[in-house]
């Protein structure tokens, strides 16, 4: 459209190349209102008509979005210019898994730094949680119940509980029974559990890499070996890789981060969950499918689980309210399918019971209607934070920076340049008052020394500032 | 004294007598007061001194106790006249451990009858249970503690209670300082934990026998085998039979419940304790120590524990507040000594963190002065349920019985003659509605077929009806 370089055409495109770079440089940040289209037009001395134009073009880039009756707003799911890193390629055997002084050695040296810019750690937002509501409901169910609530509460669990979960299980595709479902202390025990109830020390597991250090730590507690398998950023672990691994090991469980993966976001699209369930359904290796993020996405509607295509009872679901709701009151669940006395036991000989009114608390929040639009709200947060946070790494990370486009959860996943070890990043970063999660813990053979785990979920203005700072301190490394 | 038997002396036995026979018949109850010397001396027309010489008759037989300004009292500490059990003679050999279907069968058999009268099940008395005072410390530390309450709280957990617990310590002869003190959700994850730490599965692991059926579960679970070591009623576990079990066995740890143990209300006699961390010591054994009743002694001062003497770290300490507080709000503890960051390790990955506003709202209870007085006032009464209890399986029970005469907790291991099987006995009881804990469970070689475990916690009208009954019924199968 050369012909149309009109003055009224370079008018409305210099407007946009204007807005477009205040956006990159952060001026205008994701849920910005930018000036009204009437404002525009007395500040640049235009007509509406082209400022209308300048604003339609910055819509069709998908930098800015039109709020009936409202204006035009900065998309909030908008994301960086990074490219995705690529899918994952660990080595092929299966290894011990050895994290414990990796880890803690991470975990202490973060500890005894006060007042850090916590930007590493799993955490959901405290502000966000639903703890005010829930500790009031917690007093009004502890009053009703009395002495019992005091009582142990043994497996399965609250009841009440269970019924709440076995509706909720509809969203996500399935239609478990209340007595499908067994309530423990969080998704680490469910996991443990299942682990423990399928495997033995020396069995080969098959994990998605990268995988959160809560799992490979699970690993090396139950004493198995970890076979890592290549994994895509958006789509999850690579069914391929995974039915080669299957035939050319003997595997005794497979562990999926099935929706929003820790540290990646990847989800598996549900038509490849149904053909990761037949997979292991013909090597009949159970799944352990972790669904802690699920309720977390972004788009319209929540994805499927895995255990949503178990005809067999092979897929071990995981899950729990920590991400979602309340961490601090330990309660998790498990659906174990055929496993399921076996799982029972363990739970009985792991911690006994969960905790008595932690279990109630939840149940009644839930069923007073609570949940539904507390979720609603902080999902509509988590996307916006999650975005920003892309952006201001897009801003302030080397060009060779890549990053995940998660589709839910808060965490992102980022690759630097291959120079950078991200222990000496994390070092050099806690002494400038920041946490990061180092790649070094995502993998058993570590795959991701040059990458680290950021986390959105307690996005803000401090945040931008460490983001910043952490460019500058990559930028030296590169 | 022949020659003494005057028509005085006639008298004041004759009244001894009667009142000996109203106390056996449970006519008078322990804590009943009997009728004043006064009141006697009127009704029988005899002189205040013949009542008073009846009333120190009856005193010396250990009967009755004089209260000062108040009067006369039947004992409530009185043991019934039952024998005791001998010291246990288990099979010498190490066993695979193999009970979870025997337990399950058990537990489901229970869980199905509504309405029991149960004393069966290890629980503590709800309505004695601290539970509303806690619940209302809990609504005020989640007010004070904000968003902060819903969050993780990670080991080594909540460090107002590790003070707390450090400080009770001393009573029990240690000086534990806060950070060897790990928080759990609960005794049942601090023995589970430590097992991990020190055993893998086909290990032998030296326990008690008889023993609580939860330990065993833990046993099979971890995978390691039993070696069950005679046990005596009153002193605990036999150091001779230890002795020789750890010259000529490859043994990796040995498990106690050192006061108090369920089901026997052994206490293993301070010195003992020195003894038996000598013989541990000398082995490089660990000893796990399980103290859950330790507080709910029944004598002036509180039993030590044998980690008071542990100069080496060898001893790891594991208790909770579920039998001595409240057993649903989830919460115990460890002190592994040598093995502390194997144990803190294994806590995070088992269960990732105790529940939060359960640690903090004990924190403030025992801080608060609360949990002092309470147990006080507990002890006295589990001390007379148990010995109101004893004297009704006195009453009750076939004559051949042998009983336990625990000083502290709440449990007692009854000896039924030779031909009753406990399990039968057990089914039959439950149509009776009426459940009792079978013996089966205490030892994973059977050494207990013709044993029962009840519970005095819950002591009521219906409890000495539930024991008539049983008496009964064992009579049958006798």
């Amino acid at each position: 459209m050369i012909c149309m370089a009109s003055s009224q055409a370079f008018k409305y495109e210099k407007i946009a190349d204007d807005i477009d770079h205040l956006i990159e440089v952060g001026a205008f940040k994701p849920g910005d209102q930018i000036p009204s289209v009437r404002e525009m037009s007395r500040q640049r001395d235009v007509s509406i008509s082209t400022v209308l134009q300048a604003y339609y073009l910055l819509e069709a880039r998908g930098l800015i979005l039109a709020r009936p009756r409202s204006g035009f707003y900065v998309r909030s799911d908008m994301p960086s210019d990074l490219p995705e890193p690529e899918i994952s390629s660990p080595a092929p055997d299966p290894t011990q898994v050895s994290m414990r002084e990796l880890i803690s050695m991470v975990v202490h040296t973060e500890s005894v730094a006060p007042d850090l810019i916590q930007l590493g750690v799993a955490h959901p937002n405290p502000s966000l949680a639903a703890t005010k509501e829930l500790n009031r409901t917690l007093t009004s169910v502890a009053r009703r119940l009395g002495d019992a609530g005091g009582m142990y509460d043994y497996p399965p669990g609250c009841e009440e509980l269970r019924r709440q979960i076995a509706r909720r299980s509809l969203v996500s595709g399935c239609s478990l029974a209340p007595d499908e479902i067994l309530i423990t202390s969080g998704c680490s025990e469910s996991v443990n559990i299942c682990l423990r109830a399928v495997c033995g020390p020396g069995d080969v597991v098959a994990i998605e890499s990268p995988i959160c250090f809560d799992a490979l730590q699970t690993l090396e507690a139950v004493g198995v070996q970890a076979l890592e398998i290549p994994t895509h950023p958006r789509h999850g672990i690579s069914l391929d890789a995974l039915q080669f691994a299957l035939e050319h090991n003997d595997v005794s469980a497979c562990v999926v981060i099935s929706n929003f993966n820790n540290p990646l976001g990847s989800c598996i699209p549900d038509d490849r969950k149904r053909d990761l369930v037949d997979l292991i359904t013909k090597h009949q290796v159970p799944l352990i499918e972790n669904d802690i993020f699920g309720e977390l996405y972004f788009d319209d509607s929540r994805p499927s689980v895995a255990k949503a295509y178990d005809k067999e009872g092979l897929v071990m679901l995981c899950s729990s309210f920590s991400k979602s709701l309340c961490p601090g009151y330990r309660v998790g669940w498990l659906v174990p399918g055929r496993f399921y006395e076996t799982c029972e036991w363990l739970k009985y000989t792991s911690s006994l019971a969960a905790p008595t009114l932690s279990e109630y608390a939840i149940a009644e929040f839930i069923g007073g209607g609570g949940y539904h639009p507390y979720l609603r709200r902080t999902r509509t947060i988590y996307k916006r934070q999650v975005s920003a946070m892309s952006q201001a790494v897009g801003r302030f990370f080397p060009d060779e920076t890549k990053l995940t486009r998660p589709a839910g959860g808060f965490l992102l996943w980022v690759e630097l340049p291959k120079t950078v070890d991200s222990l000496v990043l994390h070092k050099q970063a806690l002494e400038a008052g920041i946490a990061i999660t180092p790649g070094h813990l995502f993998s058993a053979t570590n795959q991701y020394p040059n990458f680290v785990r950021l986390n959105a979920a307690n996005w803000s203005e401090e945040g931008e500032w460490a983001i910043e700072r952490l460019g500058w301190l990559i930028e030296r490394l590169a």
